[in-house]
């Protein structure tokens, strides 16, 4: 694919991904009546369902990555250049900060807000990291064992992921930038965000290792 | 396939989608104690559900659009004669309104019923052609790279939609038109109406010009 | 497949489904605080995912009827006949009526009940009839179109029926004889049961016949 | 695949499975605000998710038994050797117990606690056989007709079972103990330990022999 084509496919996956997370979360709280249970099952599935459609549709044209950890693990494996891998960090934390702001507009909010919620604390952290191991095993388990199945490994890591860790699983350095903008049932304070994004590149880092040592590399993996 | 079968496939898919969106709605908000989260979650399954169904069953017959601005965009990409694509609008919008009856006496209720619910305002036509740009473009991009996957990825879009827009997107002109037929959980004021079917047309031509950007086009595809 | 298999794949699956149907209904209710919507969602939620096991797993041993609506379509198409046809009748009511003893024991309630649950009216016959006309169909349409997705095709379809009917969408008389004996959260009282089942036959039936028109008929499916 | 990598498999798939078995326990009964129904929906979804996920990106390493009652079932049909499966038993308990030690350090509870929860008695005893029934016969009737849907049937069999018995499906022994570490949610008090283990390992005997019958035996199976 194009250069072009594959900025945009990250620009616009990243956009969908960060509306739908905060988007959904204001729709559920405003909903549940009180539930946060009942609003974080709606989270998780309209987060699971963009995911997987992201991911179905957009893997062939630029990789999906949406995440600049899962980018940098790729890197880590040479499937994507350092200098290309930069690029789309760039342009997936433009695409999940417009994202956000397109959210804010359909439920007439400020565009752009300071996020309160405090998620701060080592258990969050270790929350973050083994989120984000969990996802770029998942990524690189299916990619060798699975490959049509991609889209539904990253949907479900991250459905289970929303659930049983403790910060609710962001897994994802640019949705975290994005959602400290979001002052929203998604929100992070932005106090919390340096802790989360290394916690994220060391579980990303991490994961690829053990995945090099599980399953092998792939060189035709999409990148 | 005949056009009589390709039409009744339409008829059928429409009924059955809207009265499934509006028959799950009726029954949503009698179990859910007032809890609405719970409400649209069971709405959100069903929909996703039998989106799913049909449109794996009655894609290869007619194309499984069900829904006018879908079948817009395969006008746009000459998929469809333009002949054919207003009798299938016609046929859509018969069979959401037949479904949206049928939902009706099920459920014991007035069969034709002048809905009120209020879904007016600027953010209301930005969610709308948010969630119809992403139902074409899931369409196009799956076509395009997970062709076996059409079904899935119409009924993760849609899934998502009711969540994370403020319109739980309607996403379709013929749905919305049964939608103000109903005075329930699913429905829309008249009023409201003809600014929601601009958006959607907005949102799948947009869709439907980045999706030949993104991912080409299919001559083959089902039409 | 021989017939001892056949029969034992339909008896157990027969078992199960009602077993996970009548089950799942019962604890639904005991750990959902009054709110049915939740329960619903429980209950669908089992519904489905045994369904597709069963049809996944035994389909290719029996064609997975559990269902002498099914069974009579399939007789219908010539694919089973009349006498295996009354034969797996009588096996799939004799599963169910045992996978709700088996419900009722492992939640240490009478074995046999019978059920007070009142579903009477035309308005559940009509629900029954659409319900039962809406699996067959699907079924059917995914035999000939997605040969592979027919058990999601089943679950699905009854996943959306729990939801959009006003009966919760029985649309098996083998099931509606086992609620019958279960005063719980799935049953039914014994003088709807013959409306019921008349309703699913004919649904069963018409469904048959548009599913000709539709799809033909392919000779090679299971039975 | 050579042992290490087999083991290691075994390890992290059992560790992230208690882990997200107690960990979404812990924090839907957190957010459920009282309602177990809401609670169990988030902890059911997670755990089918994460299962799907394991099984299919690790079955090709190790099996992805992550279960002594499964492994002992693929030692019975001699597809893993006595030995093997010793030491697969041993690594799925130390698996599930680091995971229940995550889950507790990531919500910031104590590392190792005694669970309270009372589920005494016979019918929580024969839920217990009849869940692990269900899974192993769900697996090993994948394996023989639908090889690819491994991971769905595992998914969905455990998701159903969580629903229908009275025991909420453990179906396992390495999660069993691990769950008695855990006076959470998904706890079980130590003394009934003993009787849910007999009656796992009943069930997948039972299973392996009804299997045998109905699907007979897949010498290529992953072991």
């Amino acid at each position: 694919m194009a250069p072009a084509q594959r900025l945009l496919a990250e620009f616009i996956g990243s956009l969908f991904l960060a509306g739908v997370v905060i988007g959904s979360g204001i729709l559920a709280v405003a909903v549940s009546a009180g539930n946060d249970g009942v609003a974080l099952l709606g989270n998780t599935a309209a987060t699971a369902a963009i995911l997987w459609v992201l991911v179905a549709v957009l893997g062939p044209v630029s990789g999906a990555h949406f995440n600049p950890a899962v980018t940098l693990a790729f890197a880590m494996r040479r499937e994507i250049s350092p200098g290309m891998a930069v690029i789309y960090g760039i342009v997936q934390i433009a695409g999940c900060v417009a994202g956000a702001m397109l959210a804010h507009a359909m439920f007439e909010l400020p565009l752009v807000q300071a996020a309160s919620t405090d998620r701060s604390g080592a258990a969050k952290m270790l929350s973050e990291g083994v989120a984000t191991f969990a996802l770029v095993f998942a990524i690189f388990g299916a990619i060798r064992h699975a490959p049509k199945a991609v889209p539904a490994a990253v949907a479900l890591v991250i459905a289970a992921g929303y659930w049983w860790t403790a910060s609710t699983s962001f897994a994802n350095p640019a949705i975290t930038i994005a959602r400290a903008l979001s002052d929203t049932f998604a929100g992070v304070r932005g106090a919390d965000v340096p802790g989360f994004i290394l916690a994220q590149l060391i579980g990303a880092l991490l994961a690829t290792g053990v995945s090099a040592f599980l399953f092998g590399q792939d060189k035709d993996a999409p990148a």
